[in-house]
Order: structure tokens, then C-alpha cells, then sequence
């Protein structure tokens, strides 16, 4: 079974977190959804990621705001891919959330997505285990295509 | 004894860091001074922050750069004031680290100097010791004394 | 009795300052609030920077939008530790507010929380307080508690 | 006798003020040079600001950086016309200046200068005085004509 | 009689401008509305700042938004001082409009006020005519009186 | 017949692209309107950007939010002029959209317009083809001569 | 003769403007380089621009820095297509030129190139005058070309 | 063989990626270390993208600057994970560059690093391989335990 931590800083984040759960279980992949605060549950946050391997999952989405220090607390303490999601804060649309996540010191790095950007950080998730799972990969090129597709049905209905 | 915790994320940030050693030592204050990384060794950060005060220690001090989560992560463990320095990274004079510091989310504070601000940070250390220590108290309005004296004779020599 | 000033530019940062106001309250200490302006009333902010001491008053917090002079200028007269809230203004969801408070000149620190962060600038004031009376730390591991086994419940729902 | 006020928060931002002092004297106008501080000397800032009137002063010039709170505290307490100089600071190359100045609330204005803009706080102090004194605003008309002549010179040799 | 020229870039900036000319009334001041614009009235912009003081006007605000280059056009002409209003765009809450006003070159200054800020831009007019006119000055020092007034009622109503 | 074409990264710019397209056809321009991604149709952008000359096309113009590569994929191929509008995405009102649009490396040109400036975006591409078509130049001065007649009524209004 | 007009702010952006100048002319285009201010010389700038397609003249290209009107000043006046360059200032790397430039208002564009852009300005201008003159076309095709060439040659160096 | 594709805009980018190169070397891992233009050589890029897999490189690196538009593009023809490194560049120390990588539109991820984060590219380029490649989980896991003792390291040195 192929399975993604996808992991938020408060269950405020969850209609955001919820759209990388519905792209994740479409492509057959489990998902251990939780809420796990850097700041609130430090110690929890380190133990989850210490033991998250295992239990058989290879990559971890982190979805937080402000100050977003959970996808780099994770990262500190996991061997497994993190992927962060900086989720959109009442301050400058969430420059403060894009910059904790992505400007990773040297050594630790996280895998930042767009600004809410949770669409993005399934596919990512996706990409990377297909690496291992030769039918995810098939997946995800037949998502290119219904892509393109989309792309072309606009593309006509604009024409007209 | 007073003390206070002085920790950074690396040894680069010594510069910087020391400025609040001499003015904290200056003022009687032992100083715990350390490098501890919230992101390469997240396990002793958070031991640090949670037996930090059997050692006597009443105010930290943590000055880190770029995505600056070594404040957030003690004041997630400890219950003690945290006083975080956003350390100038090379993105936007510290931007990032600005808002890695200051943009905590409810219900853990860090108290935010300014950027490279690591003075300010010693000088609030020894205000929130002046409930406790009659003498700290005056000894920063001493200092406060001598800040407007220094500012007089500033005003003497360019209105000469 | 415990006393902490609570001081706004303006009658219009009620609705946020009201969330130091109720924290603070429910951890039993008196709140001194108050409408001063560093640009509209700067006498009486001076005034009373100098002698809000004489109450009792060992904590000052200052919530200021815009040009937020508030906080600087109280800090300016005063010994006590002074704790800013920037204000949410018109401009950059803030920002202003945020530069005016954080970036203070070396020798005269303010306590910088995050744009409109009444919680935490509450905490804030509880922790400094914590030093002296101990009844205040007890009752802030409760709260660091409290918020664990919220999270814990924001964890268990997500997870159904 | 002509007199403008030309207040900077230290001696380090001499540099910079001493552009306006050279062009208010060129222009015959007594300049009073002073270094006040709003948070290192804020009772001598809401003296001075109230007093200068009194020596034949008609308005103020005030330079400073990062948290700049000088022009706004003495706007609060003076009638006279003020002119911010944001100084360039070590954050942002002075948008921490710029918005402490510039962003004043309802009632209490400075009329804010570029960024190190010494050079145009002078010669705006010039075009208020010019409405009382007939000369300056000979003078300035001048100015204006000599930068056309500039201009002029520039062009002509580019186009060689 | 005192005379103000009040001109914005487009009629749609009326109701920021209105705010302007309201207070200039109410202290008794003439005011000329005008909409020119810099771009789309280019002739009408520079002959209407060169001529305007023929009609007794002796200070001028510009209001505009975006690449707001209206101040900066006047103020090119005209030798009076012109007070820039930069208007709140589409973008970043005006950080446009501001750039374009503040940041002007060595030699050309604008007043430039808060974004939005129309009374400033309104009290600031009153101080600089109030070199001139005595009975501006006494008004204006009033309206800093009831500021307090206003201030003092708020902290009353707080206090209860 | 003159054409212009006018290609968007998803329909959802729609709304947007027709006010280009409409001042485009009320200047008798031939409107080519496309729906082509950079990231999701590549191959289609290479390819139309590579063709579309053929077509009697000689001017694009590209609309694109977040990071939109449209303007610059599309110039990177054709010879032909590229207009870029970056569209008001949820991150700071477009600054990404901006960024990514203006920011072209040396080589490689796009004429960017303002954040959501489609009108613009029309203009100039009338006023590129006006260099080979004489009518479209006449068109273009009436346009700026209805311009400065609006203004005039705009300035009418409020001088009543 | 194909003639294109180079206006720079002041002299001291020549060391910019004069890559513009240097590929116009390396493409055998006449170039008229100019130093105008929107500012210092107002008159100048509107004659300029009013006048400036009478001498053959097809495009303009405006390079200024600050608050950046020049390009703005000219596209109010003339009909050609003016292209703007925002040169590096002292704030923010050019923010304020780049804003100042590129925010136009409706109904006058500016087709803006990146912050010191004067390449592209350059190339921009040859790509519109390629409308008309089918030499320019293929020159510029083959300055495509070249790039091509130079791309491969650096892979190759770093393959090795 | 385990294989990486590192591809940069431009051999001037060489710097920042042979930091990569050198771990990904003493990883073990092959690197094809690439300069591909998104706008100099656009087919050449989405060539690259198509057939790389087929040379059984598993993960693309990509490093540009400005509008770094070079990550993003190979996202868009490529099934494998692209990780973007946004080059710092003379505008806001790379700000463009960093929101034309992060910012990326919903179903075409880039995985983002910190401005000039070669290293951290490197380390989640191995991070991912790991998912399949036992050995380098247990190099990286090496790493991990290096970079704590060097903390420590430095962490005794401070406390000497």
C-alpha cells in the first residue's frame, strides 16, 4: 500500500488540506490526515516524525500558516521527503508563510509549493512515489493528458 | 544568580549574538550561550527548551536566520519568555526572518527586536528581570541615563 | 495585585486589544485600559509612560496601527518592559504597523508580536509576569496544556 | 531672520542632514542643527517641539531611521509644518524609514521626503517659506532655472 | 482670500479628494477642485500648474493612483508646494501610487502624505498657509485641542 | 486585415482578455483568442508561438497569473512582439504575475503591462501596428483626443 | 532611415541606456539620445514628445529611475509607442522606478521592460520597427539564432 | 546507475548549481549537468523534458533566475519531479525569481527550494531517490547525523 502523511498545523487548514487528500486517494494512495501543532505539540511533532516511516509512509505533506515552522520541524527529524504548503495567513497573503517554509537553511531542505498551493503538493507527492510505483507514474502522465484536454476544450469554447 | 539563555541557530550568528552577551554580562547576568538548530538537531532544542529553567535560566534568547524557527520551537517546549533575533539573511535584509520570528501563532509568543536587533534583545532580557531584581532595575535606568546624556553630547557637537 | 497597562492609539483597536484584555483577566491580573496617543495626546503618553509604575503596573502593552509611534514612545519614557501589538491597517495588511513597532533603534527595545496578536501580546505579559508570581506559571502550563489536548481533539476529529 | 529647524535622532545620520543644511543656508536661512532623539531623549523631542515656535522657528526638518518615530512625535506636539527625512536603514534599504514616516494617522501630518531625500526636504522647507518671504521664492525660481540649465548641458553633451 | 488648488487624476479619486476639501473649508480656505490628468491632459497639466498661481493659489494637492505621476508633473512646473495624496489601487493596497509620489528626485520635492490620506494632505495645506495667516494658525493649534479632547473622551469611554 | 493574437492561460482570464479583445475589434483588428498553457498545453504554445505568423499575425498579446510563463515561453520561440499582462492572482494582488512577466532575461523582450491591464495591453498593440497602418494611428490619436475631452467633462462635473 | 528616440532621466543613466543605443545602432538604426526630466524640464518633455515623430522617428524608448515619470510624461503626449526602462535606484533594487513604470493607467500605455533592461528595450524596439522594415525582421531572427548558438556553446563548456 | 538532471539558464548560474553537482556526486549519483534556455533555446527545453527519462534520469533540477521561468517549463512537458532553485537576482535579492518558481499554477508542481538553495536541491533530489535506492536513505540519514555533531561541535566551541 502506498501511503502519504499529509499533516496540518491546525484543523482550520483542513479545507485546504482536503483538496491534496481527495487528489492523493484518487490515485490509490492512503493518507494519514492529522493535525499536529509545531507550537502547540512539540514533542508530538518530533515523535511523528521520528516513527512516521514506520508505518510505511514515504513522503509527508505539511500544511501550515504565519509563522510556519511544522513542515520545517518535520524535515529536522524525518529521512523522508516533506513537502510544505504554506498556507495563505491574514498578513500579505501569506508572504509570512511562503518565506518559513521555503527559505530552508542549508542541509534540511522542504519542498514548498504555491501559496495554498495543496492541488500541487499531491502531484508532487505522486511524482515522487512513482519513482517506485510504476502504475502511479501512468497515472500521473494520463493526468498531463486530461490536462491538455481541459486546456483544449477551453481553448475551443473560447474560439467560438 | 541571574541568567539567561543565549542560543543561535549557528556558529555564524556569534557576531551577532555576542552583542547581547556583553551588554547581558555587563549587566550581572550569567549567559547559557549555545548553538542549537531547531532544524539539524531538533531533539537537543527541544530537551533545551524543556529542562532549560532547572538550571536557574529565566529569559532565552534565540537569534536565528532565513527561516528562522529556533525561537518558535523553544517557545513551543518552554513555558519561560522568549526573546527572538531575526538574524539578516541574504533574502531582503532578513525578511524572511522577520516573519519566521514575529508571526507566531496564538497562543505561543515570541517577544521580536529588530533584525539583527541583538542589543535590544539583551536590554528587554534585563527589563523582564527588573520585576525580579530590584538592582537590574536600576541599573537600566542608569542606562537609560546614559543613553540621553550620550544624546545631549551628540546634540553639543553638531550644534557646535 | 498583578497590573498591566493596556494602551490603544485609538478606541477604534478595541476589538482587538478587548483579546489581551479578557486573557489577562482570566489569569487574575488587573488591566489598566486606557486610550493614549503618541500623536494626538503625546503629553499625556509621556506622562504617563513615566508614571504608570507607581500603580503597580509592571507590564505595558501598546497596540498602534499605521505610523505605530505608540509602543516606541511609551518604551522611550518608561523602565518597564514594553510589549507592542501592530495594529492591522489599510496598507499591506499592516506592514506599516509592523516596521513602525519591531524595528526599534539599539538601547530602547519593544516586545514585537505578530500584526493584530492580542493573544500572544496577553501571553506574553503572563510569562514576564511568571518570573515574579509563581501562581501566573503554574496557570500558563495549564494553558500550554490545555492547548496540547485541544490539538489532541483537532487530531482525533480530523482523523475520523 | 529665515529659521527652519533640522532635527536628526543621532550624529550618524549627519551625513545625510548636512544636504539640507548646506542647501537652507545657500538659500540665507538660519538652520538650527540638533540631534533629539523620541526614544532615547523623549522628554527633550516634546520640549523642543513645543518651544522651537518661540525662536523665530517656521518649520522643522526631521531625519531618522528604521522605527522613525521623531518627525511624528514632533508633529504631535508642534503647529509648525514638518518635514520627515526616512533614512536609509540597514532593512530594505529604508521601507522600514519610509512607512514610519509616511504613514501618519488622521490629524497629525508629516509631509514625507524620498528615502534620504535631504536634498527636497530643504527645498520644500524653501517653497513653504517662499509664501511669506518674497526672496526665497525668487530664489527658488532660480533653482528651477538652473536645473533646466542642467538638464540642458546634460542633454547637449550625450547628444555629441 | 486663502486659496488651495485640490486636483485629482480622475473624478473617480472624488471621494478620497472630498475629504481634502471639506477641511479646507471648514477653515475657511477656497478651494479649486480640478480633474487633470498627467497621461490623458498632459498640455492641460502643465499649463494649469504653471499659471495657477496668478489666481492666488498658494499651495497645491495632487491626488492620483497607480504610476501616480501627477504630483510630480505640478511640482515640475509650478514653484509653489505641492502635497502629494497617493491614492489606493488595485496593487498592494497603493504601494504604487506611493513609490510614485514619495520617491521623487533630487531637486523636485513633493509633500507626500499617507495613501488615502486627504485630510492630512488637508491639514498639512492649513499649516503651511498658516506662516501666513495668522488666523489659520490659532485654528489650526484648536483643532490639535480637540484631537485631545476627542482622545481624552475615548480613553474615557474605555475606562468604564 | 489587421490581427492581433490574444492568447490566455486558462479561461478563467477570460473576463480580463475581453477588454482587450473588444477595443482590439472596435479598431477594426482581427482577434485570434486562444486558450494555450505554458505548462499544460507546452508543446501547443511552442508550437502556435512558432506558427502564428504565418496567419498574418503580428502582434501577441499574453495573459497569465501566478508564475506566468505564457508572455515569455511564447517570445522565446516567435520573432514576433509579445505583450504581456500579468493577471491579479491571490498572492499580493499579482506581484508574482508581475515578477515573472516584467522580469525577462537579456535576449528575450516582453512589453509588460500593468497588473490586469488589458485596455492597455490593446492600446499598445494599436499603436505598434500604427507604424505600418496609417488609419490605425488616426484611430489611436482620436482615442486620446476622446480622452482629454472626458476629462474635461470629468473636470466640469467637479468644478461645479 | 529607421529612427528611434532614446530619452534617459538624467546623464547619469547613460552607462544604461548606451546598451539600448549600442544594438539599435549595431542593427542600423538611428538613434536620437536624449537627456529630458519629467521633472527639471517639463516644457522640454511635452515638446519633445509632441514633436519627436515629425524627425522620422517610430519609437520611443524612456529610461528613468526613482519615481519614474519620464516614460509615462511622453506616452501622455505622443502617439508612438513608448517603451519604458525602470533604472536600478537606491530603494529596493528600482521598486519604485519598476511600479512607476509599469502602472499605468488606463487608455496610456507603456510597454515596460525589466528593471535595467536597456537590452531589451532595445530588442523590443527592433521587434516593432520589424512590422515595417522586413530587414529588421531577419536581423532579429538571427539574433535569435545566435543566442541559440550561444546556449549550446556554454551547455557544451559545461558538459565537458 | 542513479541519474539527476541538473539544468541551468545559464552558464553563469554554474556557481550556485556545481553545489548540487557535489553532492549528488558524493552521493553516488550520476549528474547531467546541463545549460538549457526556456527563452534562448525553448525547443531545446521541451526536448530535453520529453526524452530525459529515457536516459534513466529519475529527478530534475532546475536553476534559474529572474523570471525564472525554466523549472516551470520542464514541469510542464516532463511526468518526472522537477525541483526548482530560484537564482538570486540583482532585484530584491531574487524575489522575482523565487515567486516565478514557487508560484506554480494547480496540476504542474515545482518543488521549491530557498533562493540559491543549491544544496537543499541536492539533498531532496536524494531524499526522493531514497524512496527507491536503500543505500542513499542510509547516506542521507549519515548526513543527518554528521550535521548534528557538527552542531554539537560548534555548540562546544561556543560554550568554551
Amino acid at each position: 500500500m502506498k501511503k502519504v502523511a499529509l499533516v496540518m498545523g491546525s484543523k482550520s487548514d483542513l479545507s485546504i488540506a482536503a483538496k491534496s487528500k481527495d487528489i492523493l486517494e484518487a490515485f490509490g494512495i492512503e493518507v494519514d490526515l492529522r493535525v499536529i501543532s509545531a507550537h502547540r505539540t512539540p514533542y508530538e511533532a518530533v515523535e511523528y516524525a521520528r516513527d512516521v516511516y514506520k508505518n510505511g509512509i514515504e513522503v509527508i505533506i505539511a500544511a501550515a500558516g504565519k509563522a510556519a515552522h511544522l513542515a520545517g520541524v518535520l524535515a529536522g527529524v524525518t529521512h523522508l521527503p516533506v513537502i510544505g504548503i504554506p498556507i495563505k495567513s491574514s498578513f500579505c497573503d501569506g508572504l509570512d508563510s511562503l518565506l518559513s517554509v521555503v527559505q530552508m537553511p542549508k542541509g534540511v531542505p522542504v519542498a514548498c509549493v504555491a501559496v495554498d498551493g495543496a492541488e500541487n503538493a499531491a502531484y508532487l507527492a505522486i511524482q515522487i512515489l512513482s519513482l517506485k510505483y510504476e502504475d502511479l507514474m501512468q497515472k500521473f502522465i494520463e493526468h498531463k493528458e486530461y490536462m491538455k484536454i481541459d486546456v483544449a476544450k477551453q481553448d475551443m469554447e473560447v474560439r467560438e
